[in-house]
């Protein structure tokens, strides 16, 4: 389940309630191109924006149209308490697994992020991934501490942010990971700019946002990558270099998988949680083209 | 309201439930005081950590044991709807004023604050703090949104993260915002440590942390810095150092209010609500001898 291509699809909802039909569709898709395994209620899932109820019922719909493809389900919460009962709740709805970041208000310190990871872990019974994730949490995970979660019960994935962009660099870094957390215990890459370059130093997941919408561009990068054609995954994450480029200049990818899918007519229009804006204007535009000329499926 | 000392008390909680009745202990005493105002539900009294039933509980609780003592309550949340239900919740509680910050999972555009912060303030009908605290949201104010959003109705105060420590640097910073906004809002220094350097420099009112549970000590501070005494002020401050050193080592205020609070046995042990832990071993120990030999209370 923590390898090859995980999709991270959105929860498409209004100011009223959470479009459950349109994310079936979305969990469709994803089957049908045949990704390895769903990320729902990630961060393009807008967990954080969701009560425990809506997040309850969203795993539940995840799991029962994602048919044989294992679904992770993200029970990241301000609160430990809030955590453990989201954890029950998505262990209910029948998670194969749990990704967990450490979301903040007030700064936390080394001290308590193990605390809340240990609370957690020792308390679920599928495997969990370590959520890594600065640019929402303002946590800085050091490697260290990634080796002391990794040895508590249960965890399975760390989910890096990225990985530096020069490839000996790149290695160098998912090695020193590696050096510090069992076997047992998979790196994936997210930030979809630097799929194929993490994926080529030996990251063994892709955390994908963009596999969320459209899966089977996701799928042969890594493919390609998986069979150990590193060039042909660098070229195709060069073919995307203006949607990464889109991604740096709207804080992320979230908003801009929002107006592709409103563009597909695959959400209704808004589909994000105010105040969060899907992109509008020119890069709304540009966005259209290049789901066409780049045939983004 | 927006103007004086406004004291901000911890909302006393465990895994289990709201400490009420310490809650009450903490707003008497500041009514006892004589603070000008109380800012419940600020980030001391951990409103990001409740549920919408928990924070619409603490707002009836403070404005019901407050007496004549006009109560702020805070009302930030991720969703622009759920902040419109807060805010609906407080005003309903019998709050005299709201407080609100751009909480952030993603990051937000300035459209985006601008707009949500537009949606609340022509909801309301009570006036509104505009709580700039990049440390917990994130979110950086540039002063020209902070005009844009203090021309909004009912808007009525700007809580700022702090002065720059220089009393010449702070009167300038001061005076830029202040020429960008109309003359009806008030400014408000926070960050404890800035209070008499933020106060000389024209800042009308100081949202205090260390006032929610050591009113005198910074009413002291105060009254000696709206009297125009802003020597004695700075020595007030000056006195304090150690306290102001110490919440730079734990991550800000919050640790070791909390610590001071258990250690007086205003509040049962913990408080906080996990993973925040407040401050434990050596700099507790600390906390206690400062607490003694500078008489804070």
């Amino acid at each position: 389940m923590f390898s090859g291509l995980s999709a991270f699809p959105l929860t498409p909802m209004n100011e009223t309630r959470i479009d459950e039909a349109a994310f079936v569709g979305l969990i469709e898709r994803l089957t049908t191109a045949g990704v390895d395994s769903i990320g729902a209620l990630g961060s393009t899932g807008s967990y954080a924006y969701l009560t425990r109820e809506e997040r309850a019922r969203v795993a539940k719909i995840a799991v029962e149209h994602a048919g044989n493809t294992p679904v992770i389900i993200g029970i990241g919460a301000l609160r430990t308490k809030d955590v453990l009962n989201l954890a029950d709740d998505a262990q209910k709805a029948g998670a194969s697994g749990l990704l967990l970041a450490p979301m903040s208000y007030q700064k936390l310190s080394d001290a308590e992020v193990l605390a809340h990871f240990k609370a957690v872990a020792e308390a679920i019974s599928v495997p969990l991934c370590v959520y890594d994730n600065p640019g929402t949490t303002h946590f800085h995970f050091s490697d260290e501490l990634h080796g002391q979660i990794a040895e508590l019960p249960n965890i399975a994935s760390i989910k890096i942010p990225g990985v530096p962009n020069d490839p000996q660099e790149a290695k160098a870094r998912v090695e020193r990971l590696r050096a510090l957390i069992p076997s047992h215990v998979s790196i994936g890459v997210s930030g979809d700019a630097f799929s194929a370059t993490g994926l080529s130093a030996g990251c063994d997941v892709w955390y994908s946002v963009i596999a969320g919408l459209f899966p089977n561009t996701a799928l042969e990068l890594t493919r390609a990558a998986q069979s150990g054609n590193h060039a042909q995954a660098q070229q195709l994450s060069h073919r995307l270099q203006d949607l990464w480029a889109m991604f740096g200049r709207h804080n992320g990818s979230l908003r801009c998988i929002a107006a592709g899918a409103e563009l597909l007519n695959l959400v209704d229009t808004p589909c994000l949680p105010l105040p969060l804006m899907s992109v509008q204007g020119e890069d709304r535009t540009r966005l259209a083209t290049l789901i066409e000329q780049l045939h983004l499926s």
